[in-house]
Protein backbone atom coordinates (compact mmCIF):
# COMPACT_ATOMS: atom_id res chain seq x y z
CA UNK A 1 0.00 0.00 0.00
CA UNK A 2 1.13 2.98 -1.00
CA UNK A 3 0.23 5.21 2.66
CA UNK A 4 -0.16 3.32 5.02
CA UNK A 5 -2.55 5.46 6.04
CA UNK A 6 -4.53 7.97 3.79
CA UNK A 7 -6.28 10.53 5.98
CA UNK A 8 -9.17 12.14 4.07
CA UNK A 9 -10.45 15.39 5.73
CA UNK A 10 -13.92 17.34 4.46
CA UNK A 11 -13.56 20.63 2.96
CA UNK A 12 -16.90 20.72 1.32
CA UNK A 13 -18.48 23.87 1.25
CA UNK A 14 -22.21 25.04 0.67
CA UNK A 15 -23.51 28.46 0.78
CA UNK A 16 -24.26 30.07 4.15
CA UNK A 17 -27.86 29.36 3.66
CA UNK A 18 -27.48 26.12 3.67
CA UNK A 19 -29.28 24.56 6.67
CA UNK A 20 -26.78 21.00 7.32
CA UNK A 21 -24.13 23.34 7.35
CA UNK A 22 -20.84 22.12 5.67
CA UNK A 23 -17.67 20.68 7.09
CA UNK A 24 -15.43 23.90 5.38
CA UNK A 25 -17.75 26.48 7.60
CA UNK A 26 -17.30 24.24 10.94
CA UNK A 27 -13.52 24.23 10.07
CA UNK A 28 -12.41 21.31 7.88
CA UNK A 29 -9.56 23.04 6.30
CA UNK A 30 -7.92 24.32 9.55
CA UNK A 31 -8.47 20.20 10.63
CA UNK A 32 -6.58 18.99 7.03
CA UNK A 33 -4.03 21.39 7.76
CA UNK A 34 -3.63 20.31 11.40
CA UNK A 35 -3.30 16.71 9.86
CA UNK A 36 -0.35 17.60 7.45
CA UNK A 37 1.61 19.83 10.07
CA UNK A 38 1.29 16.81 13.09
CA UNK A 39 2.23 14.43 10.38
CA UNK A 40 5.27 16.07 9.60
CA UNK A 41 6.43 16.88 13.03
CA UNK A 42 6.31 13.42 13.89
CA UNK A 43 8.47 12.54 11.01
CA UNK A 44 5.58 10.24 8.78
CA UNK A 45 5.36 12.58 5.63
CA UNK A 46 5.39 10.01 2.84
CA UNK A 47 4.29 7.22 4.92
CA UNK A 48 0.91 8.71 5.89
CA UNK A 49 -0.48 11.45 3.92
CA UNK A 50 -3.74 13.92 4.92
CA UNK A 51 -5.44 15.66 1.82
CA UNK A 52 -8.84 17.45 2.01
CA UNK A 53 -11.93 15.95 0.26
CA UNK A 54 -15.27 16.81 -1.31
CA UNK A 55 -18.09 16.19 0.52
CA UNK A 56 -17.99 12.94 2.50
CA UNK A 57 -21.82 13.08 3.40
CA UNK A 58 -21.88 13.75 7.08
CA UNK A 59 -22.84 17.19 7.06
CA UNK A 60 -23.81 17.57 10.40
CA UNK A 61 -21.16 15.52 12.09
CA UNK A 62 -18.70 17.66 9.87
CA UNK A 63 -15.22 18.37 10.26
CA UNK A 64 -16.09 14.53 8.93
CA UNK A 65 -12.56 12.51 8.33
CA UNK A 66 -11.85 9.05 7.33
CA UNK A 67 -8.88 7.32 7.14
CA UNK A 68 -7.81 4.49 4.92
CA UNK A 69 -7.39 1.89 4.44
CA UNK A 70 -9.13 0.80 8.00
CA UNK A 71 -12.15 2.59 6.64
CA UNK A 72 -12.57 4.54 10.21
CA UNK A 73 -14.42 7.81 10.04
CA UNK A 74 -14.39 10.65 12.78
CA UNK A 75 -16.93 13.75 13.12
CA UNK A 76 -16.75 16.97 14.84
CA UNK A 77 -13.24 16.86 14.76
CA UNK A 78 -11.25 19.65 16.29
CA UNK A 79 -7.78 20.66 15.61
CA UNK A 80 -7.05 20.33 18.96
CA UNK A 81 -8.04 16.11 18.09
CA UNK A 82 -5.89 16.37 15.58
CA UNK A 83 -2.82 15.25 17.81
CA UNK A 84 -4.52 12.46 19.49
CA UNK A 85 -5.41 10.96 16.59
CA UNK A 86 -2.31 10.69 14.66
CA UNK A 87 -0.65 9.47 18.45
CA UNK A 88 -3.04 6.95 18.88
CA UNK A 89 -4.87 5.89 15.69
CA UNK A 90 -1.65 6.53 12.88
CA UNK A 91 0.79 5.59 14.88
CA UNK A 92 -0.76 3.50 17.68
CA UNK A 93 -2.88 1.39 15.29
CA UNK A 94 -5.90 2.09 18.00
CA UNK A 95 -9.56 4.71 17.02
CA UNK A 96 -10.00 7.37 19.14
CA UNK A 97 -13.45 6.13 20.25
CA UNK A 98 -14.60 9.42 21.21
CA UNK A 99 -14.60 10.85 17.88
CA UNK A 100 -15.78 7.94 15.84
CA UNK A 101 -18.93 7.92 14.18
CA UNK A 102 -19.82 4.02 15.10
CA UNK A 103 -23.76 4.51 12.99
CA UNK A 104 -21.89 5.53 9.88
CA UNK A 105 -19.31 3.18 9.67
CA UNK A 106 -22.02 0.80 9.78
CA UNK A 107 -23.86 2.52 6.95
CA UNK A 108 -27.18 2.91 9.92
CA UNK A 109 -29.43 6.16 9.53
CA UNK B 1 -16.89 -0.25 6.14
CA UNK B 2 -19.47 2.54 5.19
CA UNK B 3 -18.58 2.55 1.50
CA UNK B 4 -17.77 -0.90 -0.33
CA UNK B 5 -15.47 1.30 -2.48
CA UNK B 6 -14.74 5.08 -2.02
CA UNK B 7 -12.99 6.52 -4.75
CA UNK B 8 -11.17 9.29 -4.96
CA UNK B 9 -10.14 11.74 -7.97
CA UNK B 10 -7.23 14.31 -7.68
CA UNK B 11 -8.52 17.71 -8.85
CA UNK B 12 -5.64 19.57 -7.47
CA UNK B 13 -4.86 22.36 -9.43
CA UNK B 14 -1.47 24.66 -9.65
CA UNK B 15 -0.67 27.56 -11.78
CA UNK B 16 -0.30 27.47 -15.43
CA UNK B 17 3.64 27.76 -15.07
CA UNK B 18 4.16 24.67 -12.83
CA UNK B 19 6.01 22.30 -14.87
CA UNK B 20 4.73 19.23 -13.22
CA UNK B 21 1.02 20.02 -14.32
CA UNK B 22 -1.66 19.42 -11.97
CA UNK B 23 -4.70 16.89 -12.01
CA UNK B 24 -7.05 19.38 -12.79
CA UNK B 25 -5.59 20.84 -15.90
CA UNK B 26 -5.69 16.95 -17.13
CA UNK B 27 -9.29 16.86 -16.25
CA UNK B 28 -9.20 15.46 -12.75
CA UNK B 29 -12.95 17.70 -12.13
CA UNK B 30 -14.46 15.63 -15.42
CA UNK B 31 -13.92 12.24 -14.24
CA UNK B 32 -14.25 12.88 -10.85
CA UNK B 33 -18.03 13.66 -12.61
CA UNK B 34 -17.45 10.81 -14.94
CA UNK B 35 -17.50 8.50 -11.44
CA UNK B 36 -20.67 9.98 -10.01
CA UNK B 37 -22.61 9.52 -13.08
CA UNK B 38 -21.50 6.08 -13.58
CA UNK B 39 -22.30 4.82 -9.93
CA UNK B 40 -25.42 6.32 -10.38
CA UNK B 41 -26.09 4.72 -13.30
CA UNK B 42 -25.04 1.45 -12.37
CA UNK B 43 -27.13 1.91 -9.30
CA UNK B 44 -24.60 2.24 -6.75
CA UNK B 45 -25.06 5.52 -4.94
CA UNK B 46 -25.16 5.10 -1.63
CA UNK B 47 -22.74 1.91 -1.78
CA UNK B 48 -19.64 3.36 -3.46
CA UNK B 49 -18.51 7.00 -3.18
CA UNK B 50 -16.43 8.84 -5.98
CA UNK B 51 -14.90 12.12 -4.48
CA UNK B 52 -12.53 14.62 -5.69
CA UNK B 53 -9.23 15.49 -3.21
CA UNK B 54 -6.07 17.87 -2.79
CA UNK B 55 -3.10 16.69 -4.54
CA UNK B 56 -2.36 13.04 -4.06
CA UNK B 57 1.33 13.42 -5.28
CA UNK B 58 1.28 11.39 -8.56
CA UNK B 59 1.33 14.55 -10.23
CA UNK B 60 3.36 13.41 -13.47
CA UNK B 61 0.38 10.65 -13.78
CA UNK B 62 -2.37 12.67 -13.51
CA UNK B 63 -5.45 12.46 -13.28
CA UNK B 64 -4.43 10.05 -10.29
CA UNK B 65 -7.00 8.27 -8.91
CA UNK B 66 -7.28 5.97 -5.49
CA UNK B 67 -9.69 3.49 -4.88
CA UNK B 68 -10.19 2.30 -0.88
CA UNK B 69 -10.13 0.13 0.85
CA UNK B 70 -7.94 -1.65 -1.45
CA UNK B 71 -5.56 1.01 -2.01
CA UNK B 72 -5.38 0.56 -5.59
CA UNK B 73 -3.84 3.36 -7.50
CA UNK B 74 -4.78 4.80 -11.00
CA UNK B 75 -2.90 6.98 -13.56
CA UNK B 76 -3.61 8.76 -16.35
CA UNK B 77 -7.33 8.45 -16.24
CA UNK B 78 -9.49 9.65 -18.64
CA UNK B 79 -13.72 10.05 -18.77
CA UNK B 80 -13.28 6.99 -21.42
CA UNK B 81 -11.61 4.50 -19.00
CA UNK B 82 -14.25 5.37 -15.80
CA UNK B 83 -17.13 3.30 -17.15
CA UNK B 84 -14.32 -0.07 -17.64
CA UNK B 85 -12.85 0.73 -13.55
CA UNK B 86 -16.67 0.84 -12.06
CA UNK B 87 -17.49 -2.59 -13.99
CA UNK B 88 -14.42 -4.33 -14.07
CA UNK B 89 -13.00 -3.24 -10.20
CA UNK B 90 -15.69 -1.77 -8.54
CA UNK B 91 -18.26 -4.06 -9.24
CA UNK B 92 -15.82 -6.94 -10.55
CA UNK B 93 -13.27 -6.48 -8.10
CA UNK B 94 -10.46 -6.95 -10.68
CA UNK B 95 -8.15 -3.99 -10.84
CA UNK B 96 -8.05 -2.67 -14.62
CA UNK B 97 -4.19 -3.52 -14.48
CA UNK B 98 -3.62 -1.18 -18.44
CA UNK B 99 -4.58 1.81 -16.11
CA UNK B 100 -2.99 0.75 -12.82
CA UNK B 101 -0.03 2.46 -10.97
CA UNK B 102 2.07 -0.05 -9.47
CA UNK B 103 5.28 1.18 -8.93
CA UNK B 104 3.51 3.98 -7.34
CA UNK B 105 1.60 1.06 -5.07
CA UNK B 106 4.50 -0.53 -3.81
CA UNK B 107 6.25 3.02 -2.62
CA UNK B 108 9.27 2.51 -5.44
CA UNK B 109 10.34 6.07 -7.11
Amino acid sequence: MRFRCHVFVCENQRPDADERGSCAARGGEAVRQAFKDELRRRGLKGEVRANGAGCLDACSDGPAVVIYPEGVWYGHVRVEDVAEIVEKHVIGGQPVERLRLVRLERGQP
